[in-house]
């Protein structure tokens, strides 16, 4: 099967190790602005070669867009607009409901499998590629009912080769639960990096306390801005819902902190513990 | 030497385990009121025997305490009230400052070495003991100018023998700098984990969706509801000054997400990739 892939940086780079290494792909094509990004992915052999996206595609049997969302919307109008009923689109945004309905008219929209894989690290472009960055984790397919059986069929193999767990949703749910779990983990993550580097001046004592707890809950503030700010402009409305949730917990926890209620605190911290029967 | 531990919990297990490993104990004497901590304790070949404190204390040449904070505050003033001048106190709580002024006017003030291993896991109780858990992080030890010489010396000598890099601050200073990187990494994680359960009443979409970051950021809000109740009663002024900026920020990306100002919020994000200069 000759795979696209369009943005060959941390997800389209680990996604072409991967599918080279388990035969899944005969031919990899990357499409690729940045030209920085494309000589880096050429040098480590991420993919066979790069190509404009419309010669990309009419040599393709399977286009993957692994570029941030409001990048998707405008490579997946194209790419549908270019494409036959024997190829199959997939996009990995973090993001679903914008996008699909970006083109619910299209003629070929049944084409077009809605994904999600549940994987990723805090670094980006093509040096952050890694092998086996997917295995175990979920892949979350979006509204199944709209693709043709076939293109549906393609994207499920192509995750099962990757040795995801696959689960469906429809494209707004998905919006929805990743806000409410992955996004404004994220936001949490950005705000306490920035609330600590105002708080602390010196850079030294950030260097040695880090280990008490800060560096693992400010690893995503390392991500990407372009990727989330693009993810906060898709969703921002399940976002903000969130958010407000977690500043009223926060004010509480404050307000118990000021009237010295520990007892309060104390029972704040064990319902967090709650978090153990989810996650070991 | 002869090591007594008071609290054989994650950091006094972890401490018994690599202080028998390197020799720098000859005998470890633990002392712990809960009944179940001290069986499994025993049964994991962490201390050699329990004592109650006082028989522990007079027998030892050096005492460590690794219990809560509120904790410490009542068994650091009795080790004092036993102990002579040949005998060294440490604790490693994660404040400094209302331990240390609890105990100045005691005739043996001298002979304790406040302290705080920048070490530690989400898990508790002897079970989480772990083997290497300081190896290369930072100890901090404050005040070092009220200790006797001979006690810092041990102090500093069992530090290196856990191959920790010591820094040293003042015990008011400690707990600022404790708030702005460790103790507000913790509050963010707490209710970040509450958030998430009260928003997403399904348990398996947390669990699938876990990996897009909020494992990571959640780990914390595992830890010990005992513990960090504690931190929080000693250093309640510092901490709700840095939740107060954490708030603020939140606050601002709330409203650049309503008005839709996508610049200031990549902006955001910006700043907190700052934080790959400190940590890597």
């Amino acid at each position: 099967m000759i795979v696209t892939i369009v943005g060959v940086g941390l997800i389209g780079g680990s996604l072409a190790l991967d599918l080279r290494a388990n035969g899944f792909a005969d031919k990899l094509i990357g499409v690729e602005n940045n030209d920085c990004n494309k000589k880096r992915a050429l040098a480590l052999g991420l993919v066979d070669e790069f190509k404009k996206l419309k010669a990309a595609v009419e040599e393709s049997d399977l286009i993957v867009l692994t570029i941030p969302v409001e990048g998707i919307v405008v490579a997946l109008k194209n790419t549908l607009n270019y494409i036959n009923m024997k190829q199959t689109v997939v996009d990995m945004g973090s993001t679903k409901n914008h996008i699909v309905s970006s083109v619910k008219d299209n003629i070929n929209f049944k084409r077009y499998v809605p994904t999600h894989p549940m994987a990723g690290t805090e670094y980006s472009g093509p040096d952050a590629a890694v092998k086996n960055l997917f295995a175990n984790k979920v892949a979350i397919i979006c509204d199944k009912e709209n693709c043709d059986k076939d293109a549906l069929r393609i994207v499920e193999k192509l995750y099962k080769s990757l040795f995801m767990k696959i689960i469906y949703m429809n494209s707004a749910e998905h919006d929805v639960h990743a806000a409410y779990v992955s996004h404004i983990s994220h936001i949490s993550s950005f705000l306490l990096a920035n609330t600590v580097l105002e708080k602390e001046q010196i850079d030294e004592n950030i260097f040695n306390l880090a280990s008490g707890g800060f560096e693992s809950t400010v690893r995503l503030a390392k991500s990407s801005p372009k990727m989330w700010t693009d993810v906060f402009k898709q969703n921002t409305d399940n976002i903000i819902e969130v958010l407000d949730t977690y500043l009223q917990l926060l004010h509480q926890f404050k307000s118990y902190m000021v009237q010295k209620d520990f007892e309060k605190i104390y029972e704040q911290i064990e319902m967090a513990n709650r978090i153990k029967r989810i996650i070991k």
